[in-house]
């Protein structure tokens, strides 16, 4: 029973314990809240579901992306945000790095290396290599720390050679370094004046001087699912919902690991489009949710 | 035959009319050059053979390229080298890309600027973007030039987060505007002292923001043959012969292309590799020359 229009709200929410959302497109625009949502948060946690707020945006912490719901009047707990920045260094504690005594090679921005401080795993590069240059002069090099065990890449705004270099390095030439990406989002929302080169431009570039595909740790990858899951003890996915305005990431992602998935109209997907009745964007093909929503709003009952 | 040491010269010399050779391996090593070359070219010049010598580095025009022939005491003609950055230029005129009145934006180094002036097609972007930086505040964006009909992406030790966000909307929003590779190498030897991350690099990088695939212009893509036995009415390719010492890019690109190989034991690959006493490089595993000489020296009789 795929795309059916939510006009009952309890035959989703009632058997649904954990909420995952995706953030732009459903619960804000840019800088605009979308009607509605403070109210349908609220309700949520009234009726004693868990909630998860879910963004491949890498440049800021859980704690650094708090401020970003904060500022539109969201009240929202560290906890509940999961950012790939926060993805990552889960992975590196889930796989038990820390044990190594190795650290991380960072391309990307603050947010990744605050969570690699908040579970104590050590970590170069990152921010502090904005504007550095390599030697290539006559007999020029770039010298890496032989310690480096992983290199974490997301967007990076401050993307240079030097950088690169030292990754490929780390993943050429060190036995058993880890490669691993935050996103591989090629477009993503800096302004809303125009599409940005995404952090899928960053981790190709690894990828194209080493030949090597990373272990994505962000959407759509199941680690997150995985994670809560286990941490809430759910066994059955079906009581989990994934919501988001996107069918080729947040619905495929939904579908791909057994959860529940309702699109909002309220983003990049038109009711058109999710219908057929135009012609579906490149990769969005056959994606259907089982339920649908113009915005949050529709999760309220009518009475 | 393949895998024949080459004993009596003249059993390969005479059976070809166009010599094509790598250049770092085969005529030099970094800053040494290989005993015996100058001698070598001389004698096939002599004999009538038609040279040509060729890079996939897109750093320089063949006018800068021929500087460093020179200050190795080797007397070539911008005429006789094909550098990638040259190739780039060369499938701009084939398709007769000025013919559309559109430029050609440029993540690379002055080789493809000087190429594109010498074939007389406007271009932006390249050396002029090194250090610029895009307006990332509320609101902000970079603005592209509507009449950019084509990206080249080569090698570029200043690639930043400009060029590639330029990059990206031109490919994602501008119609019909084309994707050309100089190189997918994924290292380079800018210095002597370690790898270097190579012009794969940018490539992948525009790929990952764009998820689209370049035509690439240099080794190991057919252009610069089709181009050689174009210009010299050549229909028996087996009459030029590609010398290189890399398995996987020379040997394998001449062999795709219907041409004799010789690969030489002076660069990266040793006879044990060659004759599979050890295990192989990755990616090299039944790749086999018809010859294979120590060093171009091998070219001269004995007598």
């Amino acid at each position: 029973m795929a795309r059916e229009k939510l006009k009952e709200p309890g035959k989703l929410l009632d058997g649904i314990d954990i909420f995952i959302f995706d953030c732009d497109g459903v619960l804000w625009r840019g800088d605009f809240l979308i009607p509605g949502v403070p109210k349908v948060l609220d309700k949520l946690r009234a009726d004693g579901k868990t909630l998860f707020f879910v963004t491949n945006n890498s440049t800021k912490s859980r704690a650094g992306y708090k401020s970003k719901f904060t500022s539109l009047g969201l009240d929202v707990q560290p906890e509940e945000i999961f950012s790939s920045s926060f993805a990552a260094a889960a992975y590196l504690e889930q796989t038990k790095f820390k044990d190594t005594g190795k650290k991380v090679y960072i391309i990307g921005e603050k947010g990744i290396s605050e969570e690699l401080d908040l579970v104590g795993i050590p970590w170069l590069g990152g921010e502090g290599d904005a504007g550095k240059q390599a030697d290539m002069g006559s007999g020029g090099k770039v010298d890496v720390d032989h310690d480096v065990g992983a290199v974490v890449v997301g967007f990076d705004r401050h993307i240079n050679y030097y950088k690169l270099q030292y990754a490929q390095l780390c993943l050429n030439e060190l036995p058993g370094c880890e490669f691993i990406a935050t996103n591989l989002d090629r477009v993503t929302h800096l302004t809303h004046a125009q599409e940005w080169a995404g952090g899928g431009t960053m981790v190709a570039a690894v990828s194209g001087c080493t030949g090597r595909e990373p272990t994505l740790v962000g959407k759509p990858a199941p680690l997150m699912i995985d994670y809560i899951a286990q941490k809430y003890g759910i066994s059955d996915r079906s009581r989990i919902c994934m919501v988001g305005d996107r069918l080729d990431t947040d619905i495929a992602f939904g579908r791909n690991n057994g959860l529940k998935t309702c699109l909002t109209l309220s983003g990049v997907t038109s009711e058109d489009e999710l219908m057929d009745r135009v012609p579906r964007k490149k990769g969005t093909e056959g994606i259907q949710p089982e339920f649908y929503v113009d915005t949050l709003q529709d999760f309220l009952s009518a009475s």
